[in-house]
């Protein structure tokens, strides 16, 4: 394996759900101060000298130019402070771009993290800004939400490999048992294949169960260069790979509808530069906005052959106590997918698995651990690969 | 003076103003062929290894996620691609985070830019996008418009330190002026003090003409590794200095109006970077969202003391023969402000003049540039230092 690019030195999350009554900025608060609570010997103000916030979409709470006011309101003032946007991987990106910042050697430590309010707007209101993530004129202006162009991908993945509804309601099952033992999820609700099956139809072949929550939350990391980790916790996670792909963001474009090549393409890079296989990864956390998508995720992953990740799910592979757990938060599925927040809240989850502190829904033993997070319907991905140190 | 961070090897502009069907996309390629025809030498598919691109807001075309979107449009895919927003300083971040990027190792070229569409909505839709850069609790929610918020600062300014509507008309006067020599520019036409002084009131003692345009408009730039930069142009510019500071996003919680704490912050790690002092600054773009903005500029960057900056422009030092000729470009006021684009075109514009390709408008034997992005009402600044190389 390689050298790490930077260290975990601590990481928070805000409850996830409909936070009524709390602002973006409370929630990026919040998450903070678990941060801070669980690295007592970090001086925020002294030791942060950089904020990374991801966010995706200004229009929830009319409100952009977020970061100095997350900076201002964690009483970081005047460390400065910039946002990061790829829809729904934003807060993945700024954890990219963080790495690459304290790799730079411009910056020891750097706060990482991200941020969404969306219950505050009716659903209609959130799925019209969550169609701003896929193209204008194609997309979103021939009436194409999200769930339609999941449903496109989830249609072609069933015709090409003979992929099934069962096999994605299983996904569900899966992600929402998970949640039950996770204290900060939005849905801790166990389903049955049958209610996720039975459930209302979105856009076919999914239906309500097969897709992710709207949610309030935000989440964030302490990263430092790996040689100074150290001075701040006994138990640093390092980032030992990460990866950043692009894609077309109109389905239109591509030629293939069954496999992400974004995906494809930072899992290539991140591998690489982490010096490790797909079979070395212990835990995962994956971009579940709808079911399909985490069987997408695992073939482009490697955890299985393209065509295969159906069967992934029925095996029992990814469960808790399968061979690769993946999802052990509850994914966006059912922990809950505040757009901006999701990426961070990804590294927060194997940041606990790595440090042995994920109570009930601990994966024993693991060393080496990963996150997958999606922009949009597959135009950006970034992937992250973590050790223990 | 100190060792370069970054070098640029070519950087392109869309022409500013208001461009009909011209989608913000399409404004980006246009900045992004001009780069390119600069520097045949650069393979754009083989070269560019990533894509940081700034952009205010999602409302204006009802898009976000535009970061993959013109790594597409611009033939880069599958080139990775984010975006950076802190408001009007959206691609200064973009440049920052580039540099960083470079001098992590992780990549060797990298596409800066930003873009902005602005004018296919009507002037009140476009105040109410821009008020989201001001916090909405206490200021949007307020009726608090950006022409507010620095009238605010404008009569601090005046009371504490006489600065006269005179001076501040005299800006205008000068980018105006400056702005006839650059085709590129939004409004290529002169006007004098009583112009300004008679035009509409906006919000006192701010007239139409102390406030920058409504424009469309993107711009760009290549950098790379110092070392790597004469293999793509025989002049590369280098950006020696990069300095980025916050500060409070409402006025209300600022202990004094008259002075931009943000831009004091980031100048100071830019110069430090840089090894320079403000007296080695030859030519200068500087953010004019509004009059009274240059002048605090001014004095924010050291090219006068507290309270003189009216006095700087009365005496002609920042007039294009002065001794330190500041928005030779015609300055957000006249050259236009297309949020996202600014300040890439600012680099752009100190990258004409120091490789001596600013046409009319060249200042002779300049050697040193500088250019402040200011984000918002000053909640965030984003200053670089470039040197010929």
């Amino acid at each position: 394996m390689a050298k790490p690019l930077a260290s975990i030195v601590s990481a928070g999350l805000s409850k996830f759900g409909k936070r009524e009554g709390v602002s973006g900025r409370e929630l990026f608060v919040e998450a903070f101060k678990e941060a801070m609570e669980r690295c007592p010997s970090l001086d925020p103000r002294k030791d942060i000298q950089a904020l990374i916030i991801g966010q995706m979409s200004e229009s929830f709470e009319h409100q952009c130019h977020i970061a100095p006011i997350t900076s201002d309101w964690a009483g970081l003032l005047p460390t400065p402070a910039v946002r990061t946007e790829v829809a729904c991987a934003s807060s993945a990106a700024a954890i990219r771009y963080g790495v690459l910042a304290v790799m730079s050697g411009v910056y020891d430590v750097v706060l990482v993290g991200g941020v969404e309010k969306m219950t505050n707007r009716t659903t209609p209101e959130a799925t019209e800004y969550l169609g701003m993530a896929a193209d204008f004129p194609m997309e979103q202006w021939n009436g194409v939400t999200f769930p339609g162009l999941f449903a496109l991908m989830a249609t072609a993945h069933m015709h090409k490999y003979g992929t099934t509804e069962e096999q994605m309601a299983l996904i569900a099952v899966k992600n929402h048992h998970n949640a039950t033992l996770n204290p900060k999820a939005h849905m801790r609700k166990e389903v049955t294949v049958e209610q996720v099956l039975n459930s209302r139809m979105i856009a076919w072949p999914l239906k309500l169960f097969d897709c992710s929550l709207i949610s309030d939350g935000a989440a964030c990391a302490v990263i430092t260069r790996p040689e100074l980790a150290r001075k701040f916790t006994d138990t640093p996670i390092q980032i030992i790979g990460s990866g950043h792909g692009s894609d077309t963001i109109g389905l239109y474009e591509r030629e293939d509808l069954t496999s992400l090549m974004a995906v494809y393409r930072a899992a290539s890079e991140a591998y690489k530069m982490a010096g490790v296989e797909p079979s070395d990864i212990d835990v995962a956390e994956v971009h579940d906005c709808f079911t399909i998508a985490e069987i997408m995720a695992y073939e482009a992953l490697g955890f299985c052959k393209p065509g295969e990740g159906g069967r992934l799910i029925e095996d029992g592979v990814t469960t808790l106590d399968g061979s690769l757990p993946v999802n052990p938060s509850g994914g966006l599925k059912a922990k809950g997918h505040p757009i901006g927040a999701t990426g961070a809240a990804q590294l927060y989850e194997i940041y606990l698995q790595l440090i042995g502190e994920a109570g009930d829904r601990q994966v024993d033993g693991c060393e080496v651990g990963l996150t997958q997070n999606l922009g949009g319907s597959g135009a950006s991905c970034l992937i992250h690969i973590y050790r223990r140190d």
